[in-house]
């Protein structure tokens, strides 16, 4: 297969850069090709602004939906959409992987979603092409996820609520929404204050989940 | 009451400028003290990086939690942070307009939260004071929010799920989490596609929730 693995971690000494590294020798240990998005070490901006279409189609009104349905026809996005979309069409399955921060994405990841995955390019709300219509059938998504708090507080019932639940705002309105195929998340809870022997354990077991892909999974 | 007006809009002549500017007027009308942070407008930076901590707790392992921790004690965030932080702690309510993007916030918004809601400032996990000793008890917050889509798919049942189900993730897990009483969100379904006259009938309704705040609400 041919992976995008989209990774957000500030720190190249941390539990998910060895997890992130882990998980791209073991892909490639199978033989799948992979392309990575570091996007702290890329600088990557999420802030989706005007200048993301340099092809005005209204210069005197800045209204991001129609500019990116007119952009999805002409190909003129800025330079980093476009390198990021061109590795989207690439891949069969995209990888996210990041931190919980508020039972959500970090802001640079969910910036990366919000100007690469514009309007017109894995959706298409003039041709209601959406979920069984969406642009993106064929391939998949996947999150890899560490969480400070105990799985309990993130289950049903628990303080936060399941996780997998609050998720659902990534893996069905964005990525189902687009004909995505959702692969279940490999959540690691507790990372944080995790000993050094849990550590090795969780960095195992996500290198067998990543070996398994395209086995059991896709 | 002091209110913090959060905005996110890049658009000064869209409808969610409009709104906002109505939402204000209307707030000052009833002698509400306000102040507004108007995120694209002041191109506040998402992205939480180790220069948010000028003086690190540890330089050669950046660890975000445990160094906003340590700065929420001894108040060494950077001064864009420190800035947002003074407003927070003036304010008596908080307000959070934005269009939705994939249910839920565009990033420089999430990025807002991510950076100036840091560990210990609204809740503290080593002291365990998040929920009902969440920091911000005695404040309170309210999202303003504009769909694309209509509230169909927004239901319980419909595509995308219950968009009120879907916002717990900030109403919930960021808001209730910091001990901050919630408002009802101020939704405005399918506002892009909105004539003339249901815009001026949508300000109209949001100026007279605005007037009614701290009456029947707060």
């Amino acid at each position: 297969m041919k992976i995008l693995y989209i990774y957000a971690h500030q720190e190249p000494k941390s539990f998910n850069s060895a997890l992130k590294d882990t998980a791209l020798a073991a892909l490639k240990e199978k033989g799948h090709e992979v392309k990575l998005s570091d996007l702290y070490e890329m600088k990557f901006n999420p802030v989706l602004t005007a200048s993301d279409f340099p092809e005005r189609k209204n210069p005197d009104f800045f209204n991001p939906f129609l500019e990116a349905i007119k952009a999805s026809k002409t190909g003129a996005f800025a330079p980093d959409i476009k390198e990021e979309m061109e590795k989207v069409k690439w891949a069969d399955l995209l990888i996210f992987q990041f931190p919980i921060y508020f039972t959500s994405m970090p802001a640079i990841m969910k910036g990366w979603i919000d100007r690469v995955l514009a309007p017109g390019f894995g959706f298409n709300p003039i041709t209601k092409s959406a979920y069984d219509t969406g642009l993106f059938k064929g391939k998949s998504a996947m999150l890899v996820t560490t969480t400070g708090a105990p799985k309990e507080m993130y289950s049903e019932g628990g303080e936060h609520g399941d996780l997998n639940k609050r998720l659902e705002s990534i893996t069905h309105c964005v990525f189902e929404f687009m004909g995505l195929k959702v692969l279940p998340s490999h959540i690691i809870y507790e990372a944080s204050g995790m000993s050094r022997e849990r550590g090795i354990e969780e960095l195992e077991k996500c290198k067998q989940k990543m070996f398994r892909l395209g086995l059991d999974t896709v």
